[in-house]
């Protein structure tokens, strides 16, 4: 199918960091084959009416775990322990696969509502994930996140083995499969090690948490005389093209590592407010060049699955914390949602910008809102204005998987009533 | 006209911090006439299905700027002093009564669609704003921003009065007018001694801005060897019910002052964020027991009047500066947002809850939505997920200014073509 994407507003997000007033964008099966001037004779099924609407790369939630929208306002004004140990452990001990099918679908609904057209998602039971992700439309790299349990060991590194073997390039290759070990206080360094042996084996990028919070970094010091970062970096983990989420608590000494490794960090502004981890120091991580990529963390932690927040949330928190205004500019904001999240999964060079022959990944944002107008710098209002609401249509691969906000490729009631069915029955389970 | 919402989930924050489930609330003429069982032959000119919706009060934006909103993403990322004098000032400089009558309609939309039926604004051809409301229906307190400029002092002051005798109880009592010396330190303390005078005149509370700049409070230091708060406190200011936006720099006698003057402190998260003015101490505030109330400042250092997002970043923000997870709950940011602004106005006994004899307003909230789903605690859900694009229908002063999502009393459409065209007549003006 080709589709011609008319007369719209473009950012491209190529680089330039500029807008393209009235323009085209010609795509050609799931790729995009041109930007610009159209020939009067071109092959279209289907035109797009893109007047009034601004086009920009769909964004990519670089770590999230969606299994959890299960668990969505269930528990929340807790300390971190309790909220863990006394309400979502006891939960997640229970999930079933089928939960997790719905719980994702749900996600997916969300996601795509709010013009995410890309995820990294880390939980158990992911080939129900992978399922969705057949049926959504959407692009997402799955991660099983393991956590080292004795008599498990070795089961949990083939579980994520036959995940690679059975859902690697699936779905058009709309799917890919990363190595997850959780974090290093739930894997001792031996068994890292095997998990970095297994990345390099598959050649699969690595996915872990790394520095979340304070408590973290000191027992890190008290175990291994050093902090998180130092620790994997020690163990070689960072061999593999790494994508550390969270990042709050570091030194000078562990931005240098990320930096030097190519390791990228993904901020989750509104999972470190809530759960009071701290504010990562994204301002100087990029000032550093550092590819800080942008994640909303599950949606027990948040309480939604929505970029246009986090982007909103990186710009403005960030400039209080630094005390200076221009701190972590609108820009930097979109391209840690897009291009930089791209970079951080190996995969920029399908998607993450708006260019030729890249993978046509692109939402349309309704200008046409009162919120929005009068309408000055857009790159200030999608930072500063705009909401996950104002995506008007979402493409993945070249597909409409949504248009004037209806979802093409869900039943979005079925999902909305067992994904409530469900969440109570488990609570009762 | 009398009104029955019937079968509806309600939060009325009347003090009890509960949800009740399926009820009913009945609206004679202006008034909140009952909640719970009706009689069968109760009288009503019109029913509003509530069933999978959640009726709260309005919001109150507390502190705003709102014909500012001609300035929406016009200047960004730019250090205070530059977005001031080289960005803001100058255009502002040029605005005549037109373009605020049009820049605040087009505020007023923005606001019912996210909920808000009543404002505190500070601004200039304030008659504009009166004839806005008038349209909108919406509920709003008038202030004239008072800065202090030679030759003009009388002639502002007489303004105010003015304004306050043509304006206060307007629109059967939905306008009021307040004094507004613009700050400690755009008002000399003689000058701000005349305001004082003036507000004990008419009986008219005091807003003023207070203490949002590191620079501000230094500046105070050095001229008047005290805080703001404490330089205002000195003048006899807060004889008068005074309502303080910002306050993000304060020590403990500052908060000391605040609590026991009954002065409201009106934070506006947002603003503050991305000026890069800090962090106000909001957990304190709340734990000594002072009034805090919420605010989306102006349009234009924002940049939105969303006052969902302002809950969301006032529940989340703290938490990480506290370090503490259960610092500003859920249900505090609500309150700072209902009927915290409605004492701060000095209005509760009308306005902020939804109780028997209290004035009809009530935002309906559609709970319908994948990204709210499943409900568990629907008072985390409206802190942490909804948006302010949930918001279905807005109910003011017991009459129905929006329903599923349409505005019923103004021409969205003209509104926003005339503030597009006058917005970019100004700049070249």
């Amino acid at each position: 199918m080709n589709l011609l994407i008319k007369n719209v507003t473009l950012l491209p997000m190529d680089g330039k960091n500029e807008i393209i007033d009235n323009t085209n964008v010609y795509i050609k099966g799931d790729k995009i084959a041109h930007i610009g001037e159209i020939r009067e004779d071109i092959k279209v099924d289907r035109i797009i009416d893109g007047s009034r609407k601004l086009a920009m790369p769909g964004l990519i939630n670089a770590h999230t775990h969606i299994g959890m929208s299960l668990f969505r306002n269930f528990a929340d004004d807790l300390p971190l322990h309790d909220w863990l140990t006394k309400k979502i452990w006891p939960q997640e001990a229970k999930l079933t696969a089928e939960d997790v099918y719905w719980a994702s679908l749900l996600s997916m609904v969300e996601m795509i509502q709010s013009g995410t057209t890309t995820f990294l998602d880390m939980y158990f039971f992911m080939e129900e994930v992978g399922r969705g992700l057949l049926e959504s439309g959407m692009r997402g790299v799955l991660s099983r996140g393991v956590i080292e349990e004795k008599g498990k060991e070795k089961e949990k590194i083939e579980g994520t083995k036959s995940l690679y073997e059975e859902w690697n390039g699936e779905g058009d290759g709309r799917i890919r499969v990363v190595v997850a070990p959780h974090a290093p206080y739930t894997c001792s360094p031996s068994y890292l090690k095997e998990l970095l042996d297994l990345a390099v084996e598959l050649n699969a990028p690595i996915h872990i948490h790394l520095s979340e919070t304070k408590k973290e970094v000191e027992d890190s010091y008290k175990l291994y005389g050093k902090s998180p970062i130092k620790h994997v970096y020690d163990l070689g983990l960072f061999k593999q093209p790494t994508i550390a989420a969270h990042c709050v608590h570091l030194d000078d000494e562990d931005i240098k590592i990320l930096k030097e490794n190519n390791v990228s960090p993904v901020n989750n502004p509104s999972s470190n407010l809530k759960l009071a981890s701290g504010f990562a120091p994204v301002d100087k991580m990029l000032k550093e060049g550092v590819n800080v990529a942008l994640g909303t963390d599950g949606s027990s932690s948040n309480n939604n699955l929505n970029m246009f927040e986090e982007i909103h949330l990186a710009s403005l928190v960030n400039k209080a914390v630094n005390m200076d205004a221009i701190s972590v500019k609108a820009i930097d904001a979109l391209k840690m949602a897009t291009i930089n999240g791209a970079k951080a999964l190996q995969w920029d060079d399908e998607i993450g910008s708006i260019e030729v022959n890249k993978k046509a990944d692109i939402i349309l944002i309704d200008l046409d809102k009162p919120h929005l107008y009068p309408l000055h710098n857009l790159i200030s209002l999608l930072a500063y204005s705009v909401q996950g609401s104002d995506v008007d249509t979402v493409i993945v691969d070249g597909k409409i998987i949504m248009e004037n906000r209806e979802i093409k490729t869900l039943d979005v009631e079925k999902i909305m009533y067992n994904a409530e069915k469900l969440s109570k029955d488990l609570i009762n389970r």
